[in-house]
């Protein structure tokens, strides 16, 4: 059945499935791919202007365009400047790889979406090296099923170098290895649930993906506000009940705040008295410019905290390689919960093990704080120029940072006006799940832009914004 | 505090869990080790004999044997022929890998556990030369989060590969890669559950992690009769509302048998009437000795069946690549509900689908039914002149066979003894989900064990049940 513009929201509102399955631009997203791919929507099809649908669908109006502006990147919609946003992508092949991606370049020429490191620059000669040595030399057991936990080299050389850098207090058995942040929260979730946890704090704004994980996981999440210091450790107590947050004391992620050392105390003493548990994502730790990075809370008590980490913004997220650090009732819980969990494969575990026990780990890193430190100076002199008149904060630290604009603005529009010029950009507003905010402005990812590249995305976004207007 | 052998079964019985945590032999076993690690009982106590804890306990006595021997095992009790099981591992050190590793060494001289393949036979140049080329010749790209279902590469490939190979019909987009056939039915059963389907037929006997999977994920195993032609489908239609099967068609875990010719038709048409679905695992059909594998069922219906497959046992378990093929509907269902699903890490499966485009997958296939087929005469031959009168079967395939033992004998206490003697072995009650059989015998697997072994093996298989007489 072919679906024209009339009838879409009431097509879509058949799909868009269950809150469960994601945040509403997510599902709303997959519920518009879907009916192109699937051929309900004709090329050609100019879409509803995103107010329109907003209203028909009763939703929020950034949601359809962040919709719209993902489809954009993706390469299935098609957005002109004065004209409406169609459908450009035609499902006409069988069987081939077509089916699979769309017709046009998916990615966007400039990518200044958060989230990923500059994947240019992964260390492959020296990775290949260190895989091939371990696949060649270790024992024939190793080549079986790891235990559950990880491999115990990985969890010994992981404590010793957490202890040190992170002032992280933890023995081997402490460290469990998993895939990514991702899931090592998904787990811990599972745990959670388990002891009888229903609700997580998130900090608002925040990682919309975690906020996700925790809803899938069957808990709630519940907004604790942040602002210039982290994480507003005195709303905690308002949440009668509330035994669990999930925060990033060492660069709040999109504000990029540190937590300030009175709530870093406070947020101890919370747990303590609600017998409760501190998730913490120890964020951009390593990317910290202009002072000395910031110790973990876990080292302050590691009785009440979980900490996640992965090599996914240090290495690549191809690895698949992260870990939680926990207390042993946490960790038993893991363990005995879930004895099939995937983890990554134990010879890229030892694969890395080698590089923390040489040095090459600390070495790298060293490298990449000084490569992202001065792309995070070119881009913020390119701001400086192009938009002299737009406050940017969120610098000291990471691979991204906010840039404000005018609340006569609509951020929206400016997403979408960037994704026609093929840079993608994020609206700060995404990573809120309430709209009781003023939060005017887009969050830059330069982790994954090229030195060369970094005038002229600058120059299209300044574009963007006029197109926008 | 410490637990002497009186209160022994009254402190496991606080920590077995709950069911949905897995088997009660899991459990069993788990709540002793971390008795045993947390230093509640010392070293040196003599636990009761496993007749009398089943009582106590109120459960079976193979899951008190199945729990001991495996603590043998893995170097945590110590058994001695005509005398009590005692603990031997001690916790005395505080931060160190002892803290982790039993005192003892953890695995079996001789292991005959069914499900691992040969380790000492991965082909481990060639592996990490197909990383090595893939790691540094990938586009920069291939770095970053690879997209949900998989490699495009590795999907074409394998959609191609399972067509010409194993009668599979398939596009690339019905292809899900997937880290081992755990993974993959834990994935297909959060999405049966949220289709309204509650329950999956299982076979009885059949694989235990795969019914704990389903029951994990919040579905109800249902046992279904199984016999020398394979899963009894006359046995379906008695229960009422059932809408998926769990079945393995071309080599049944554990007894070996193919699903006959009128059953897949069968099968496939019980799952057209009650508008339902087949989870096919193709187990071990590529290690099929004496006759030409036998084709999947999905490639009679690719509309009503789910595949699953993974290289555990064809290259490693240790590589976590495995995949998925299912119609659209449930590929769907997949990908929308579980968009952040841990994957192995994409130039993994790059180098798998340059092993499978280079025709070397099929050549070490090749080289592996050789060795395996060798590997099964000489350990038939050492049975037939060692134990000359206990039946075996299920020799056709696969890497395991069944030795059937006397009634008369206690199965238990013949791993219980071989356990004693380094020996690990399977009693194939194991693999029942209920005591409502008369299966007597123990589950051989020769995948792993090395080809000097097998006489040596076999011979302390001898010894064993004469201890245990």
């Amino acid at each position: 059945m072919r679906v024209s513009q009339t009838n879409l929201a009431g097509d879509l509102l058949l799909h868009l499935g269950h809150p469960s399955d994601g945040a509403l631009h997510e599902r709303l997203k997959r519920a518009l791919r879907n009916a192109i791919r699937n051929g309900h929507i004709e090329v050609g099809t100019a879409l509803p202007p995103s107010r329109q649908l907003a209203t028909d669908l009763g939703c929020s109006r950034w949601a359809v365009t962040e919709a719209y502006s993902q489809l954009i990147a993706e390469g299935y919609l098609e957005a002109q400047t004065g004209s409406a946003t169609r459908v450009c992508w035609s499902n006409t092949s069988d069987a081939d790889s077509q089916h699979l991606t769309p017709r046009h370049a998916p990615a966007a020429r400039f990518d200044l979406a958060p989230g990923l490191p500059d994947l240019r620059a992964f260390p492959r000669r020296r990775w290949a090296e260190a895989v091939r040595t371990q696949v060649t030399t270790a024992a024939f057991t190793e080549f079986g099923y790891p235990p559950p936990g990880g491999h115990i080299r990985l969890r010994q050389l992981l404590a010793e170098y957490l202890g040190r850098s992170r002032g992280v207090s933890a023995t081997p058995q402490d460290v469990t290895v998993c895939m990514s942040v991702t899931d090592g929260v998904r787990r811990i979730c599972r745990a959670l649930r388990a002891d009888g946890i229903t609700a997580v704090g998130c900090e608002e704004p925040g990682w919309t993906r975690l906020r996700e994980v925790i809803r899938a996981a069957g808990l709630d999440p519940v907004p604790i506000r942040t602002d210039s210091g982290g994480l507003r450790t005195d709303d905690l107590a308002a949440h009668t009940g509330l035994r669990a947050v999930l925060t990033a004391p060492a660069h709040q992620f999109p504000l990029g705040s540190v937590l300030a050392p009175e709530r870093r105390a406070a947020l101890l003493h919370w747990a303590r008295q609600v017998d409760g548990v501190v998730l913490e994502d120890d964020y951009d730790a390593e990317f910290r410019y202009d002072r000395r990075p910031v110790a973990t809370v876990q080292g302050m008590d590691p009785s009440r905290v979980v900490l996640f980490k992965s090599l996914s913004k240090i290495l690549s997220p191809a690895l698949g390689i992260g870990w939680i650090v926990a207390p042993p009732h946490w960790t038993n819980h893991l363990h005995q919960a879930d004895q099939t969990a995937s983890q990554p494969p134990p010879l890229d575990q030892l694969a890395f093990a080698a590089l923390l026990e040489s040095g090459a780990y600390d070495r790298h890193l060293r490298a990449c704080r000084k490569r992202y430190r001065n792309r995070r100076d070119a881009v913020v002199q390119a701001l400086a120029e192009q938009l002299p008149h737009a406050p940017i904060s969120g610098i000291a630290a990471g691979l991204h940072l906010i840039l404000r604009l005018p609340a006569t603005l609509d951020t929206a529009a400016v997403v979408t006006a960037a994704a026609a010029r093929s840079l993608r950009v994020a609206d700060l507003t995404t990573y809120h799940a309430t709209n009781d905010h003023a939060d005017h402005g887009l969050v830059l990812g330069y982790g994954n832009l090229a030195d060369n590249a970094v005038t002229e995305a600058v120059r299209q976004l300044h574009q963007a914004i006029q197109d926008s207007r």
